[in-house]
C-alpha cells in the first residue's frame, strides 16, 4: 500500500524518469476508445509523477484486428470499452480470471452480468471498476461506493439517460412532436441510429439497477427493475406542464421501501423547485439521500467520448495506486413492486353531460383521489387533466384500464406520475 | 494491499465476528463529535462486514478531560474535530508522527498548516484525509484527489459558506436587511455567536485555498486567497438584482489563468439560468471544470453535525480499506491578482445635470466600459445602477475610487461582481 498524506510525488526514486510502465491493453477503439488512447498520451506524465508508474498502452483489440490472448498476455489493466455483452463478458471474464484488473464503461455488462464479475474479481484478487457505466464522468460509481461506503443509504434517483433528457428538453422548449424531436437528437449525435433501449428506458433501468445493487449492497438484477420509456408523450402533455409549472424528465429511482428495495425509471413531472428540474439537455444528474447526509446531488455531462474516457482513467489511476472499493454483504432485499405515485390523467373524451361523473366513479370506486382538474371543450370534444393525489399504483391502474374502456373516449389516455415533494 | 471487485465482504474468516478492531481516538466532544460517537456506533457492524475491521472509539479528548498521550498511544486512527488551530495543530502534528492516521473537518488547520502536515504524513507513510473541511458531506475533496487525479483541472468554484448563503437567500426573499437576517441567522443555529469569519469571506477563502491546492497540485496558502464578504450588502441591492433575472451568491473560484492562478471570494450575481443561482439556504455546491469533463456540480449541506460526522465516517472507512490518495508536484504557479470581472454599480447621487456625464467621463477614462444603466428619481437625489462590460479589476476600481470623490454623491457607491457567463 502507497499512503501518502499530501500533495507530493510519489516518486520511484530521486530525479525519476525511471518509473515501471503500467501495462493497459484496450478492448475497443470506438469515440471513447480513441479519446482514451489520446487522454493517455496527454495524462502519462502527470500520472507516473503522482503514483511513480507511467500508463501505457500495449495493446488494442479492434473489431477486424488485434490478438485477445496477445493482449492479455501483456498487460496489468484491461480496459474494455467493447459495448454489448458479448463477446464482452467472455474477455472480461477472462482477463479477470487471468489476474488483470478490469476498467468497463459497459453498463449492460455490469447490469446483466455483475455478480459472475464481481465473483471472478474477488476470486482472482482484483479490481473490476465501471464509473463510466452510469452518468459518464458524474462521479455517483465512487461517491456511493467509497465516500458513502458506510452510510445506510435510502434512495438515489435522478436522469441517467442523457438521449430522453435531450429529447424531453427540446420537445418542452420548442413544442415540437417526439418524433421531430428524435430525428433532430439523432442528426446531433446525442441519439443512436436504433435508440429503442434509450427512448424505452431499459438503458435508464440498466443503470439504476447497478445503483441499486452498490447502494443497498443487494444482489440486483435487470429483471428487478421496471420500466417505462418516453415514447408516448404527446407535445400536448408539455404543453399542460408548462402551465402547472412542471418539468417532465426520465427518471430512474431505486429506494429503499417496506423493508424491501424497488428499481424503476418511468417519465415523470416534477415540480419546478425539484432540484433535478433545471437539469437539461444531455445532461444527468444523479442524487443520493441518507438520514445522515440529507441529500447529495451530482451533475454533468452523461456522455461524450473526452468525458467518458476521464471517469475511465479516474479508475485506471485507482488501480494504479492500489486503492480498490469496498463492498458490504447484506440480506437480500425483496424488490416491492406496488409504490404509492401521484398521477396526472389525460382524457380526451366527448363532450356531453355525465362524463365527468363517469370518470369520477370509476376513480371513486378504486379509491383513487383527485386532486385537481382542468376541462376544456375542443368542438364536439373535451380535454380532462386531472392530478390525483399520491396512492398505490395498483389502484390508478385498475382505475384506468377501466376508464380505458369507456365509451365516451375519443383516444386512449395516457397517464405520467408527478413528483410533488417540496424540497428546500 | 486488499483487492476486492464486488458487493463481497472482506471477512476476516468464515462466519466472520471475530474481526480485528480498528482503535480510534477522538479529539474534541462537540456537535460533530457526538455525532460521530453515535455514528460509529450504529455502523460498526456494517464497517466490520465490509473491511474486516470493527472501528471502536478508544478515547476521548475534552477540554476538561482526557490525556492525549494515552489517546494516541492507543488509537491506530486519530479524529481532530476540536477547531481552531492549536492546540488542534501540535496534536494532528505528533499523531503523524507518531505514525497514526488522520482524520480532521478542520479547514483553518488545513489552509494554513497544510504544507507542514501534509509533510509529516508523507515522513510516516500515513494517511491525512479531510473531506470535511469543505462543503461537509459533499464529497467534493475526493472527486478532486481521486476521481479527477488525472485531469487537468482548470476551474473549482462555488458555494462553500453556508452561513452567509442562508443571509442572502433569506435577503433576496424578504427583502429585510443584513442585520435582521444575520440575527434570524444566529436564532437558528445557522450562524455562530461570533459570525465574523463566515461574513466576512475568511472561512471561504480558506475552503477554496484547500480545493485550489488539490486541483492544480500547488502549495496554495491561505494569504495568496483574497476575499470579500457580505457584510455591506443592502436590501437594495438584492431588490435591482430580483428585476434584472439576477441571483446574488457569496463565491469563491480558484482558477488557471494566465499560466497562473487567482483564488478570491466575494459576493456577485449569476444569472437565473447559472447552475449555481438555484442553490438556497444553508447548502454549498461546487463545480469543476476542465476540459475533458466540460463541468460537474456537486451540491448538498455544507454543514450539519450528522452530515460532516458522516464525511468523516467516510475518511475512516477509507483508510481501514487501506485506500489512499494520490498527489502530483507540479511547478509553483504564480498568484494572479488582476482579474477581469463585470461589476455592477450603485450609486445614490443629487438629481442635477451633469451628473451622468461627469460620472460617464470618470469611467471613459479608466476604460470602463457600461453595459446598461438604470437611473430612478428620489426626490432631490437620484439613484443610479449600471452594470459594466467585463474589463480588468484594476481599471474599475480606479475609476470607483474617482467617483467616490465626486461632490454630488449622496452615499459611498457600492460595486458587486456579475457573473454573466451562458451555461447550457
Amino acid at each position: 500500500m502507497s499512503a501518502e498524506g499530501g500533495p507530493f510525488p510519489n516518486r520511484t526514486g530521486p530525479g525519476s524518469g525511471a518509473e515501471e510502465p503500467v501495462r493497459i491493453g484496450l478492448l475497443g477503439r470506438g469515440t471513447v476508445g480513441g479519446a482514451f488512447h489520446d487522454l493517455i498520451g496527454q495524462r502519462a506524465d502527470a500520472i507516473a509523477e503522482m503514483t511513480g508508474r507511467r500508463p501505457e498502452i500495449s495493446g488494442v483489440l479492434r473489431r477486424s484486428e488485434g490478438d485477445f490472448d496477445a493482449i492479455i498476455g501483456d498487460s496489468e489493466i484491461v480496459i474494455e470499452l467493447m459495448g454489448g455483452t458479448e463477446p464482452a463478458r467472455d474477455y472480461v471474464l477472462r482477463a479477470l480470471q487471468a489476474g488483470r484488473h478490469v476498467v468497463s464503461a459497459n453498463k449492460q455488462l455490469i447490469a446483466q452480468h455483475g455478480d459472475e464479475l464481481f465473483e471472478a474479481a474477488r476470486e482472482a484478487g482484483v479490481q473490476l471498476r465501471f464509473e463510466a457505466a452510469v452518468a459518464g464522468v458524474v462521479p455517483v460509481i465512487r461517491v456511493i461506493q467509497e465516500s458513502l461506503a458506510a452510510t445506510e443509504i435510502t434512495k438515489v434517483f435522478g436522469i441517467v439517460n442523457g438521449t430522453t433528457n435531450f429529447i424531453l428538453s427540446e420537445m418542452a422548449a420548442t413544442g415540437a412532436s417526439y418524433e421531430d424531436v428524435l430525428a433532430r437528437a439523432q442528426d446531433l449525435g446525442y441519439a443512436e441510429a436504433d435508440p429503442t433501449e434509450d427512448v424505452n428506458g431499459a438503458d435508464a433501468a440498466a443503470k439504476m439497477a447497478i445503483l441499486a445493487r452498490l447502494a443497498f449492497h443487494a444482489p440486483v438484477n435487470l429483471d428487478d427493475a421496471a420500466y417505462e420509456g418516453i415514447e408516448e408523450i404527446q407535445p400536448d402533455d408539455l404543453a399542460y406542464a408548462k402551465e402547472l409549472g412542471l418539468s417532465l424528465k426520465l427518471l430512474g429511482i431505486a429506494e429503499r421501501i417496506d423493508g424491501g428495495l424497488s428499481v424503476r425509471v418511468f417519465p415523470c413531472f416534477l415540480y419546478r423547485r425539484h432540484p433535478l428540474a433545471p437539469v437539461e439537455g444531455p445532461f444527468n444528474a444523479v442524487m443520493v439521500e441518507a438520514p445522515t447526509i440529507t441529500e447529495i446531488t451530482m451533475s454533468g455531462p452523461g456522455a461524450g467520448g473526452q468525458e467518458t474516457a476521464t471517469a475511465v482513467l479516474g479508475d485506471v489511476v485507482s488501480i494504479i495506486s492500489g486503492r480498490a472499493p469496498v463492498h458490504a454483504a447484506r440480506a437480500s432485499l425483496k424488490i416491492v413492486r406496488d409504490i404509492a405515485s401521484s398521477f396526472y390523467l389525460h382524457l380526451e373524451v366527448a363532450d356531453r353531460p355525465g362524463v365527468l361523473a363517469s370518470i369520477a366513479d370509476v376513480l371513486g370506486r378504486n379509491e383513487v383521489s383527485v386532486r385537481s382538474v382542468v376541462q376544456r371543450g375542443h368542438g364536439d370534444d373535451a380535454r380532462l387533466v386531472m392530478v390525483m393525489h399520491e396512492g398505490p399504483e395498483a389502484r390508478f391502474h385498475a382505475a384506468l384500464e377501466e376508464i380505458a374502456t369507456l365509451d365516451f373516449l375519443r383516444a386512449s389516455p395516457r397517464a405520467i406520475r408527478v413528483i410533488e415533494e417540496e424540497f428546500v
